[in-house]
C-alpha cells in the first residue's frame, strides 16, 4: 500500500480495527480472527480479510492475526504511532466535555491545549489543562509541524477562529460548528454533525 | 423518488441543503441557485442539480430554486417535517453539552428528555429539562412511535442502556459510546466517533 492513497472508508475501518486490537491487547489476547473484527465492527469476515490482505500478509486464515504486530502495522499506516498535537478552540460546553471525556484507548491521541476568546474562561482549569487565550495559539503550536485543531466555538464565530488557526499553520480541522467554513487548498476539514446524523436516523426510521 | 431507497450519501447532502435553505429563509431570501449550495457545501453545481432533479422539478437553471418550496420538499423526504421525539441517555459531560448547545436551526429537531442512572444527577435541571431516572424511559417515550435515543453514558455502560432502550421500543440510536453495541435487526445504530475522525485527519495530513 506504500504511496497509494487509501479511501476514507478503508481508513475508517482500519481505525475501528485498531480500536478492537487495543481492546484485545489490554485483555492480554495474543491473536484474533477475522471473525473477531467482523462481530465487533458489523462487517463480513471476508471484507475484513480483504482489507487486511490489501496491506500485506498480516495473518493466516485459521491461525488468526497477531494482535501486537497487526496493531503496530495499522498504526503505522494511520500515522497514529507518531500522534499529532491536538488542540481545542473553544472552552464552552462541547470543548469542556471533550476534554473531560478524554481520548484514552484511542491509540496515542490526547488533547494538549484548549483556548477561548472569552477572558472570563481564560485561566480556568479543566481536566488538567488551563484554558489559554486564543492569542496564544501560535506560540503554543510552534514547533508542531502536524497538529489538529478541534473547533467548538459559539455559532457564527467559526470562520474567525479557523482563519486564525490556518494563519498559525493548521492543516487539519475537526469542526463541531456547523456553519460552512472557507479553507484554502491543502487544509483538511471534517465536521461532527449531530443534526445530520439525526436527519439520517429520521429518514431510515421512516423508510 | 417515491418508495425508492435513497443512499446515505444523498440523504446526508439533502440534510446539508436543508440547513442552507433554513439559513436563506431566515435571511428572507426567496430563491437560491445551485451555486449557492455548491459554495456552501463544497460540491459542484452539477452534482447539486443532479441531486435535486432526482427528486422532481424543484427549480430551473438560471431562475434558481424557490427557498420555501424546496425546503418543504426536502424536509418531507427527510421526514423532518414531522420530527421524531429525541431523548438523551446519560447526563454526563457530553449529554449536558448537547442539551445546552441545543438543536436550533436544525429543522424541528429538539431534545425532549434526558436520563441518567446516577441518583445524584436525577432531578437536576439542565437547559430547561429535569434529568430523569433511566427507569422512567419507558413511560416517557410511551405514545411516541418514532423516537431517537442518543447514548452518552460511561464507558462500558453502553450495552445495558441500549438493551433497555430497545425494550422500550427504540429503533434509532446515535451513540457517543464507542464500545461495539449488539442490536437486533430493524434497529438503526450510528456512532459519533471523534477518535476515528482524528485518525482520518492524522492519515490525510501525513499523506
Amino acid at each position: 500500500m506504500k504511496g497509494r492513497k487509501v479511501s476514507e472508508i478503508t481508513i475508517r475501518r482500519l481505525s475501528h480495527y485498531a480500536r478492537c486490537l487495543r481492546d484485545a491487547k489490554s485483555k492480554g489476547e495474543r491473536t484474533v480472527t477475522s471473525g473477531y473484527f467482523s462481530r465487533r465492527c458489523g462487517i463480513s469476515s471476508a471484507a475484513v480479510r480483504k482489507d487486511l490482505t490489501m496491506f500485506g500478509e498480516f495473518g493466516k486464515q485459521g491461525s488468526g492475526y497477531n494482535v501486537i504486530e497487526l496493531l503496530d502495522q495499522i498504526e503505522s499506516i494511520l500515522g497514529t504511532c507518531d500522534p499529532p498535537f491536538i488542540i481545542i478552540a473553544g472552552a464552552g460546553n462541547i470543548g469542556k466535555a471533550l476534554l473531560e471525556s478524554g481520548l484514552e484507548g484511542t491509540g496515542g491521541h490526547s488533547y494538549s491545549a484548549i483556548f477561548d476568546i472569552d477572558p472570563r474562561l481564560v485561566g480556568i482549569k479543566c481536566a488538567g489543562l488551563t484554558v489559554k487565550s486564543m492569542d496564544e495559539i501560535r506560540t503554543t503550536v510552534s514547533g508542531h509541524e502536524n497538529f489538529i485543531a478541534i473547533v467548538a466555538v459559539s455559532r457564527g464565530e467559526g470562520q474567525k477562529v479557523v482563519d486564525r488557526l490556518i494563519d498559525s499553520g493548521c492543516r487539519a480541522i475537526l469542526s463541531f460548528n456547523l456553519e460552512p467554513l472557507d479553507i484554502p487548498d491543502g487544509v483538511e476539514l471534517r465536521y461532527i454533525e449531530v443534526s445530520t446524523e439525526l436527519d439520517l436516523l429520521t429518514y431510515f426510521m421512516k423508510t
